[in-house]
């Protein structure tokens, strides 16, 4: 399909043209043709219109393309490895079940109850990552019931738990390398540096951490670490500060057999971000591990899905509030968090962009901000955005909402409800 | 029962001693009795051990006193009023059901399913306000079936929609006197003030919504106003300011009735919280609004009750990382998640004081960190906070867990279970 500007409607001021130009997220499954948004061959209008709103569209082709590409670059760049789909960046039961069928991946899992739903859906012990956090006494009688997962133990109390309940085991011991790494620097999401987190055993406790897995005749084969969310090309030099630490603690392993880099891939959420480039990032990772002749284990959650879906939601009202300009929706964070929570930018496209006729009867592009139902101050998705005029009973559509939308949600107000579903365009 | 010291043991040291007095949260119904954390005359390591954890444990006494302690202020500064339990805040069925056989408040609802729910737990029409915000043309069509319910409009659009359906109805507006009035002044908690926010009719809108009203011969018979959270007596020269705010706004009215209130009544989260002077508070507005023969609304959801419950969760280790010692324990920040969300604090106590024999073996107090389970950086419970110290398996409360926790849980990383308790001491 043709990507270029043709699909800017030629009945368009320079200025909006200019505007749409800025829409920088438009790919070749998720586009306007004619003036209506498309995900995959999916018109948005005609979805919204007729199941109604919210609703959550996920394109089973992207998801394809997202995981294809992760071993496509990690494959060019000689590595052996596997991919492990965390399974809390969205765990509903037909993106899984799409997912498990492709066979191209496994799943990170964090709970008893993913690790249970993992295996609801179809995959394998072997096919399984696992690393908890502040994990009970009840979590591991359910872990230990199964042998084939790769657990990782992110503290001395774990491995001495679980060395009580399965010595003799193989394991990976989950690092904290003190170097932090998300977008922006955000230091919501950072699962090491910035400050002592709670994650991983740290380099000072390391080696009491392998005595310890030595006394119960664990075998600590793997090293894992996790340390941030949605880092981009930008951010590749901390992640060869962190290769490195990591090589350190690969080197105290007697029988090193994987390392697991865990997620944090991340996808452009505004104009500016410049896009991970994987090549570059599958080359770091070679350089520290190939020569190790480590397998590479990657836990991606939003990279996989997180492009891969939009949240779709109605216009209730617009109205102007002092100096503001208010586009009200029937949704609240409350099923689509992740922007208010961390503080992340949130895109929010019309679903359709109006004809010459109307737009003459109406203002040009206007300034607004984007107001949730829910009954609190912070329930605003967008402050101060560009949008063409819009009416009351328009569509938005919310982008990069595939993953930490759903399966964060919650039922505050008791406006809980949405529909999701999964899109297989025609290839 | 003697709130003395009596309670503390005899046998702690001077230094453990004055920690203990620091424990500015005890009361009659929430104490320790022989080391053992109570509330009402449940003891909660007994509830804990028996039932599991992660389990919230409601107060129904507290609750009523909660409710009485309202009514009598109000009353003592003679003021026609009515309470209306803000359901958001805590919409467990027991515990709704328990406020409605009280037969002492109606409800606040903001959204449909809030609303038939209501209905659903006792509620008539007559007891229900319903204030929503972006409200739908779907929400509209549920809400105009109840014509009992006081509806407050907080919008022109509303009003539009609303009189085009149901013309000749009463109705209140919404107003948004630009003035926030919030737990030290927390901006995410504040809904007018600060900056422009999506609620309510602002004063530069409200002749055009009298206006608008008149036109569908809607009869405007309440002003409705709803500024903020947690406010406690030093803000009440910020509502004194706010009231006079309001009076414009009934002022223009022909025929009011009542002014609603909204919510906003605090509870102290810290030992330098001075507690709300509930008898203040009502002679202030008696003050503007006796003189007006107006029946006053209140809303509180938070001050009904948020005191009235706890958490508790278990400790599933303790563990030092670099500089910092975790305590973690078996619940995350998606069961009680508006301490994060929110950014206020969290008093968390332990539930069993330990014994003398016990206390010989081990550190004194120590400062520590309370992590949760779930696999993100910001899923920190408190920082930095001083606890006796403890062991895997012991039990904390986390306090002021009432209101706005399980209304607002997810399953997010499918951690989400937890059980409710309501309890009845006996009086």
């Amino acid at each position: 399909m043709n990507l270029s500007d043709s699909h800017v409607p030629s009945y368009w001021s320079a200025s909006e043209q200019e505007v749409f130009r800025q829409w920088w997220w438009r790919r070749e499954d998720l586009r306007y043709v004619e003036g209506h948004l498309f995900l995959g061959d999916q018109n948005l209008h005609s979805l919204a219109y007729s199941v109604g709103t919210p609703c959550y569209v996920y394109n089973s082709s992207r998801i394809k393309q997202n995981i294809l590409r992760i071993h496509s670059a990690l494959e060019r760049a000689s590595l052996r490895h596997r991919i492990f789909y965390a399974i809390k960046a969205n765990r509903n039961p037909m993106l899984l079940t799409y997912i498990r069928s492709l066979g191209l991946t496994g799943v990170d899992c964090c709970s008893p109850n993913e690790l249970l739903f993992g295996r609801q859906v179809g995959f394998l012990e072997e096919e399984i990552s696992y690393t908890g956090v502040s994990v009970s006494n009840d979590d591991l009688a359910i872990l230990t019931r199964h042998s084939g997962v790769f657990i990782n133990c992110d503290s001395l109390s774990q491995i001495r738990r679980l060395g009580h309940l399965t010595p003799g085991r193989e394991i990976g011991i989950r690092v904290n390398p003190n170097i932090g790494l998300s977008y922006n620097a955000a230091s919501r999401l950072q699962y090491s540096g910035h400050k002592t987190t709670k994650f991983g055993i740290y380099k000072d406790s390391f080696l009491e951490a392998l005595q310890l897995a030595a006394e119960y005749k664990l075998n600590v084969t793997g090293i894992h670490c996790h340390s941030g969310f949605g880092f981009l090309s930008k951010e590749l030099p901390v992640l060869e500060m962190l290769l490195n630490e990591i090589c350190w603690f690969v080197d105290q392993l007697k029988n090193p057999k994987y390392v697991n880099l865990g997620g944090g891939l991340g996808v452009p959420f505004v104009k500016d971000d410049c896009p991970l480039d994987l090549e570059a990032w599958a080359r770091l990772i070679a350089n520290y591990f190939a020569p190790k002749d480590l397998e590479v284990f990657v836990e991606p959650g939003c990279y996989i899905v997180k492009d891969s879906g939009v949240l779709l939601l109605q216009v209730t009202q617009i109205e102007r509030k002092q100096d503001k300009i208010f586009v009200y929706v029937n949704g609240g964070h409350n099923i689509n968090l992740s922007s208010m929570f961390y503080q992340l930018p949130l895109a929010v496209v019309p679903v359709v962009l109006q004809k010459q006729q109307d737009m003459n009867s109406r203002s040009n592009w206007i300034q607004v901000s984007i107001a949730g139902n829910i009954n609190e101050a912070i329930d605003i998705f967008a402050e101060d955005i560009y949008l063409p005029s819009l009416q009351e009973g328009d569509y938005l559509a919310f982008l990069n909402a595939g993953g930490y939308g759903s399966s964060m949600s919650s039922n505050h107000c008791m406006r809980g409800h949405f529909m999701e579903f999964l899109i297989y365009p025609k290839e």
